[in-house]
């Protein structure tokens, strides 16, 4: 079983996170990592604070001569900005607040974590439950997709729509499908859509205002049988939508065609099976997960997400301290982070992943993960 | 924190739970429980089975007099159909197997159980990945809400959609809302909206199909504070997507207008913060989750359900001995179970709800829950 | 991995556990588990109950013609006495109680358990605290040991003193051991000292009083490697100490020679390595665990039992009701229980075996477990 | 509830853990912790590491001006020795191993980490394995203890016997007892008896050896009801034996008096119960737990620490490479931890037993959970 923790604020010393039980003998692809924590930074739409920091992933244990040796992973990434933040942030005792903020931002946690954690100053509730979170999520998540790379799977994701503007489906044999998302701005794999989706976040900038979208992400080479129909906690679309419904501002998902499906007569929707050298689907309504399990088609999620909560105009609030109508706090925001999602979604679906895979395999080690994975696709083919 | 656990084959001896953690000192309202039974099995378009069986809970333990005493609880419901069945799902090990399953339905759990169990027979599958285990979680569920409606929360679900045929909205405030759901045979709020579904699904079922739909639920009387940013598996949302999806045939889950909003810009989005005898909002569209947390208004979830995948007319697929095409199996089933799977909506949310209010108020009998419930609402009046 | 959580009152209608994880196509040995149980039952020393109770294990779900079909085991014991105490136990409302208890014996759970759960009659409480629980504990455990025989590993416990009789040390090697413990009345492999044991408990009883012992259980064959150091939660005899303290009046456990060691030096104490065909230990004073894992020795453990908290001659108490001294309540019971608990410490290591097996190996047939364990052993002959 | 994750290597480049769940509003006693983790590296029979490093907690996450804040707290411990160790412990993948340990000692994970994890060295098994994590447990405990301390429970450990030289009892009410133990070097309340102490390891260090110890320690101040004799694995002995258990070098748990109370008369054990202002007891033989709950009393709990494995004279093992004969690697150690490890005994049940207060009273801030426990205390004068 993987687990991990992870803690940070926003404007803080730095993000950590504590990850157990990757296996041992696995050599870390740093490229990767960095380039995934690249990539969230990037994507149009992003506001000023993408440019001081350059996410960088560290490794404080569980790393040794760049391999795992069992031992938990202890990663980092440092605040750049954190020196500038330290009156403002520091954990010592003898240091005074500042100022506090009392004009909560409708639609995110600011007003109810006030609440809940009996807070005077939101800022001690804006710093943890900002998306900046997602960064140490997508460096933990990134060791998984390293893990998974090994076992024949890979995990890609990008960006459906942005507001009203969004393409259709994509092909996913496409060999320059990456290449395609990676050079888009937006992560969205159709050169003109893209243009399209970054006149629409630049409308919404020139309002001052913010826009949500939709992101797709897709597993493929997941072989049959992960997650089960056992109990209801085990089924591998009910983790899938947990860990994915925990990003910030995502506020519904989507297995397959789930939301089509539902308007639609069972001979339309379900998979036929065929058998070509291993059981096939003619179609993919499903997104891959029958029964809560994984069933060797490709695994298709989608991701909604709601406009970020920071607008520049601010909404319509009120002040805590006096009870009175006041716009709401504005906070260094981006207009549009639908693009860097497509990247935490990825991440997470990564963990639930390998830890789906580490519930049917055990292991260790590498070595004795690949060999079981191996075993069973032997032995699928004869089943 | 409270667990369950549920066991049991849709044609076994019974279904069975054990819940852990139910406060002390709750008088068990077992006539709503038998009711979310009832209406469980009823609704338009469910099959023959349902007028077999008239599902009841019994209590094995955890209740004494009527009323739980802080023990583990265990419930079961007899599948009445069982002793015709009994040679064909003995326990015992003499009975021999009559004839096996081979010919998967697509969209069902037979034909990747089949492979991860290593089965010969897909009945070993089929019988467990069955919908006929919401009976039982509905009772669990049940149990849940009466805490729930002891400490003023009350949950309410209906259908949205059939089909193409559906509802825009409903009044929460209505009083009636409750008895215009239950007086339908479809549970949909609307009267003539009701007579269309029904047509839907008569539709479908002279074709043979079956037709899926959208379902709503809502929570009323949630505190503030539930669930939390803190961790990405602590966040409220995520609880109830990973519940709700974990039901059979349920693939895509929203909160609030998750869906919409990610067409929308901010400003049309998040909910304005007001002030009037405690903080309110203007709008809803969060569907009472914000930062993870409960905000304090209704907290209103979707789930769309896929077409049942048990088809009369059968689905292309193969005979896995022969791996020759053949059409899949038929096992008695429903046209249409989303009238069924909107009362297990409402349970699943029953239990993912007072597992939040016992993680942030502990408590040991009931007694204690509402004292401190109340507590807290005394302490948000002046936060 | 495996779960189960059990549930039943000492005279409710009956003992319930589900059983989550169990590898599928293991055919249950219901002979084995019933042998169990009548040993739990039987031991010198136990009370008139055994004589009207006969436990036998039904199965409710999830094996069907004798085999594991990867589904959650529904495992019941009825209590025969149940129709007796109808009265006493009823679940149903209309029972109106006609008694209640209020004179808490010192050692058992009443007294804190009246407090904790806020109840009017301690029979709330002892119902469920009794070690009557066990019964489904060994019922449980004895599935996993199903499944362990079939890798290779075989558990063995024994008394090893009652009061102050009792023997030094067993030779595991011996192939009649079982035959020895099973022939004894008290489950103590040295005929002699039996008697001498069986003496002990007649002592106390002609005082009206009750008395403690030790046990000693041995698991053979373990693969080296179970559990983990990595984190502080994953090693091996920290979860079996958390099982076998959860045996009711267990108050301490012991890890090889783990009590004697503490008084010792390092060069008297620590097991030298040798090399004969594979790593092998000259002593095994660590008791088969090193660093929280498993080391491939026998795994040894010690639990001590306290004297039972019920005695026929009572214990000063008081009455809650008045606050007055009063005799504490009598409660059918035994005047030793350590031959019993034996079984249960054998059932509940095999429990934590298995799951640190499924751990390690995943799997989810027990074709796959063992095959996954032979590949093992090859690897550490090379390693 | 509370979680908590460590990490990092004995000469990796720190320790870290990330702590979830401790109330906000907590004014942190950084004193107190770092106090803790001096006493950890003082008492006399340490090696001369203690002298290099001088541990010190830092604060990366969740603590705002020396107040928690509801978020996920991560503390860090730098080796300060780390930078001589860099090219043997460096997580770059460039710097290659200058040598390998290939000779395991008896008593550690050595052996059986290499077999697990597959790995051609050692050290990447010992550097996790190594105590010196618990650094980071007793800072994480220290936590725990700051909050107890809110709600009037405080723990108190010392060393009981070193070798064959130990004392009977203590008197918990001697108001000196903290300060004569804090001032032994053996952390031992008794002058005297220290110094024998003192000897007794003198005499192990002349002979290139090691030496074990018993640790006592005590909770007082505990509210009744903790933990639950619900289900098995809610049992507050339980769970305090699981944490005290996983302490390196631990290998036997007792509470209260249980390995004296097996060899007795149920008579003598058992604590009668009287009323004065309260329920209390006579006598301490259960050490403040009964039916898996804390009653009220003091919760005792002694745990049995064997000699360190690593002698300077080295034990017979094998050299892996060869399977030759070999005395195993030294490697920089202690002659006696015993005092050292009472200070983490002290910490892993400050964190079980605020986990069980968690468990009980919820709490997502300092006042809730102080006025939730002043708010019981009140009813327990009534009940």
């Amino acid at each position: 079983m993987i687990r991990f923790l992870d803690a940070g604020e926003s404007h803080g010393r730095c993000l950590t996170a504590i990850i157990e039980g990757i296996p041992a003998g696995l050599k870390i692809d740093k490229d990767l990592i960095n380039k995934n924590l690249l990539l969230r930074q990037s994507g149009y739409g992003r506001g000023a604070r993408q440019k001081i920091e350059r996410d960088r992933i560290e490794f404080l244990s569980g790393v040794r001569f760049g391999e795992t040796i069992g031992s938990p992973i202890t990663i980092t990434i440092k605040n750049r900005d954190f020196e500038n933040w330290l009156n403002i942030m520091s954990p010592d005792a003898q240091k005074t607040r500042k100022k506090s903020i009392s004009m909560p931002r409708p639609g995110h946690a600011d007003l109810t974590g006030y609440i809940k954690y009996d807070r005077e100053d939101m800022r001690d509730v804006l710093e943890r439950s900002s998306a900046r979170e997602t960064a140490i999520r997508v460096a933990a998540g990134s060791i998984c997709e390293n893990v998974l790379a090994q076992i024949g799977v890979d995990i890609i994701s990008f960006v459906k729509s942005i507001g009203n503007v969004g393409i259709d489906s994509v092909d996913y044999n496409d060999k320059q499908l990456t290449k395609k998302i990676e050079s888009s701005f937006v992560f969205c794999p159709d050169k003109k859509i893209s243009d399209k989706m970054i006149a629409e976040i630049e409308e919404a900038k020139l309002k001052n205002d913010s826009i949500g979208g939709v992101i797709e992400a897709c597993a493929r080479g997941v072989v049959p049988g992960l997650g089960s129909y056992s109990q209801w906690d085990r089924k591998l679309d009910a983790h899938i939508a947990y860990a994915a419904m925990s990003i910030q501002a995502i506020k519904a998902i989507e297995v397959g065609n789930g939301i089509k499906n539902a308007y639609n007569l069972g001979s339309c929707v379900h998979d036929e099976i065929l058998f070509q050298k291993g059981y096939i689907r003619k179609t993919n309504n499903a997104g891959g997960i029958e029964g809560g399990m994984s069933n060797g088609e490709n695994i298709v999620i989608r991701a909604y997400m709601k406009p970020i909560p920071t607008l520049k105009k601010g909404l319509n609030s009120i002040d805590v301290k006096t009870k009175l109508p006041h716009i709401s706090h504005f906070e260094r925001s981006d207009v549009c982070a639908v693009p860097a999602a497509s990247i935490v979604v990825k991440s997470v679906i990564a963990y639930e992943l390998l830890n789906a895979y580490m519930e049917k395999f055990g292991s260790d080690t590498l070595n004795e993960l690949k060999k079981r994975v191996s075993e069973y696709k032997i032995y699928l083919k004869d089943k």
